[in-house]
């Protein structure tokens, strides 16, 4: 799609938007569950479309793990649907006062949530996020720009037409949900560059799209994901905690941004701990890349033990791979954590309140957790309902964005003919 | 300063930040007290600093205006030192619980303000606003890198050394406060390409210096202050409310971001209120640039209107200057407002509730005023105590920032060994 038809897409999203601003909850609502049903009841329709990307991506020489996130199937296209059931029943942010109070001049103040406009949403592989995706933008009254990745184009396509089709039969602007088609790379430079047209960007993906995306855009942005995700333990910590946190924050689900990649172990407890960790790591499938102290404890204890070295503290595995180190003090836990975190988790295991006081105060990161995997760092167990993405920036929203998230403020003062003296 | 010098900067100022970032409210706030403090004992120093700027800029012709906002005096120094004081009394908004709950499996979770780090400021003008600024950031516990105006770099510098002696007197890190010495353009452009070592920019200035930062910088930058703001008068209002409002919102001072621009009135209101409020205008001292329906008004009124057109609707004047149309609808102000606005602050009169609804819930602006003058768009106005600016973007604080603006938030999970299953 050329500059043109990116910034023509955007202008009716925008015409979208204005009506969208002041839909009802019902109205929404109403339009989430038009949505869901149409889903269902045009599977057909995007199980074609989903079979031309995938078998356009089999002759591709694509590998069966892509190929799988690509797949859909009858109960995935279900999923889809009572994805947008869900979020039709959380609370719309929209309306809500987030302060209020009356001046001393008998002005009356409120700032009230409002949505942003319009969202771009720049995403990768799976085609069920076309659909989770413009759910949230939809209940927080956001137009949205979809910007899904070429190999999923048909299915793209297919699910957005079936959206836009239900918005349209619910009475909302069907303008309110568009795709740009994905034909070339250009698509996302000219959505990055509609200023103006579009609110805030929003991409979700590798670390490559976030930084292309974070550095180039004119368009805010809200970065979302990379985790290289820290365990400390401590030394006054549980031995068994330890080993129960870091086995989970590594291995319960390697791939995604939440899972841990180094563990830090205070020297202290090295002696006590190495032997219980290594272990139950090696029992678990997973690759220790450690410093000398645990290479020479993995020779003791006959566990294999790749040498670490820079690139391991620096790196998001997401893969069963571990950086291990021992570490001299809590203080030098913080800095080698000030230095190669990526802000998004970072955990201690500790009995000691003074360390978890400490950690907590010190680490600058979306989540701190103490005594917890790492992978609790996510919307839906946060009690969030649904999540749009997990934003490692400081600006707006940092951690697990929900609908809030994807929401402004304007302030209304209301008087009878107040002026300024 | 060269691109190394700034990067070096920016480094002190974030370990200055992590020791900044733990701070206690009594510690930041003594050290705004000496800061005060020696603001006044060294007040000789800085007067002298300041007449060498003076005197150049004389040099360099420059004009009586700018000249009277570049010059500093004792008393305008005392209330610099008044102005630290002051944010020494407000609430510290690190350490804030934003939001918290205990999960089903028994996580504790804690929303908490922290501060962003280390904050860059760009502004033009004034020298007082090297102490507002790093008073303000001080308190929200982050560090600062100020790039004041080359022509006020003198003043800035010996401000800057004062206030980093009093933070070292009070057992805080002086790189905390850190001046760009404002030798050369490339500074801004250096800062802006901090991504990193700065985690925000706001720019304070002319519309030109925050396009410049927020079209070029890779570090996240909050947008402030143009304001081409509206005034529309709804068939319903009252007239003489009408006239105290926009001759308050254009007249009280021209020179900001909140004052008027444009005036819209309702066709149906126009014949009785034209009558009122064009004099008014004049004897003010206001031009008025109408379009048809003013002009021919103005013409039966002997009040002089220039003609007004597309660059006068765009216009933020800064001046005793005003466009003013006649709308056939409430809708057709919300399209003229939607096309025109900067989305800084618009007013409607009006003693219809319908009207007042409708315009507040359809109108996108950082604040929508009811029956009062834009000029109470302010941090002072709203309770806020101080301001380090006013946001026009959607994305992280839109209207006047206060204090909590100035911080992000981390969540903090705690468990007793919890694992995700």
């Amino acid at each position: 799609m050329s500059e043109q038809g990116v910034r023509d897409a955007a202008v009716r999203a925008r015409q979208a938007a204005v009506e969208l601003a002041v839909a009802s909850r019902a109205a929404k609502d109403a339009a989430l569950h038009a949505m869901a049903d149409a889903l269902v009841s045009r599977r057909d329709e995007i199980l074609a479309a989903n079979e031309s990307d995938v078998d356009g991506a089999r002759a591709a020489g694509t590998g069966s793990a892509m190929l799988d996130r690509l797949a859909l199937t009858a109960s995935r296209i279900d999923g889809m649907a009572d994805g947008l059931r869900q979020v039709a029943g959380l609370p719309d942010p929209v309306g809500e006062v987030v302060r209020g109070s009356t001046l001393r001049n008998g002005l009356e103040l409120r700032q009230i949530r409002v949505p942003f406009g319009v969202v771009g949403i720049i995403y990768e592989g799976r085609p069920n996020v076309t659909a989770d995706a413009a759910g949230l933008t939809l209940k927080s009254g956001n137009a949205v720009l979809l910007r899904g990745s070429s190999s999923a184009r048909h299915s793209n396509a297919a699910i957005v037409a079936v959206l836009r089709d239900a918005l349209t039969a619910a009475g909302l602007p069907a303008d309110a949900i568009a795709l740009l088609p994905g034909e070339s790379r250009d698509e996302v430079t000219h959505l990055m560059h509609a200023r103006g047209l579009v609110d805030v960007l929003i991409p979700r993906g590798g670390a490559d799209l976030i930084r292309t995306v974070v550095e180039g855009s004119t368009v805010p942005v809200i970065e979302t994901g990379v985790g290289n995700c820290h365990v400390y333990v401590d030394a006054a910590a549980d031995v068994e905690m330890a080993r129960d946190i870091i086995v989970n924050a590594k291995t319960q689900r390697p791939s995604v941004c939440n899972a841990a990649e180094t563990l830090l172990v205070h020297a202290d407890l090295a002696d006590a701990a190495l032997p219980v960790l290594l272990p139950a790591l090696a029992a678990a499938g997973v690759t220790v890349h450690g410093d000398d102290t645990v290479a020479a404890q993995g020779k003791e204890l006959n566990v294999p033990v790749e040498p670490a070295g820079e690139r391991d503290w620096a790196q998001e595995y997401l893969s069963l791979d571990l950086a291990v180190a021992v570490v001299p003090s809590l203080d030098a836990a913080l800095a080698h954590i000030r230095r190669y975190s990526s802000g998004h988790s970072e955990a201690i295991v500790t009995s000691s309140q003074a360390a978890a006081r400490a950690f907590t105060a010190r680490v600058d990161a979306a989540a701190v957790l103490v005594n917890a995997s790492t992978r609790f760092t996510d919307g839906g167990e946060f009690g969030f309902g649904a999540e749009i993405g997990i934003s490692t920036q400081k600006l707006h929203a940092r951690g697990p964005m929900g609908l809030p998230e994807l929401t402004s403020t304007k302030y209304v003062i209301t008087g009878d003919g107040h002026i300024r003296g």
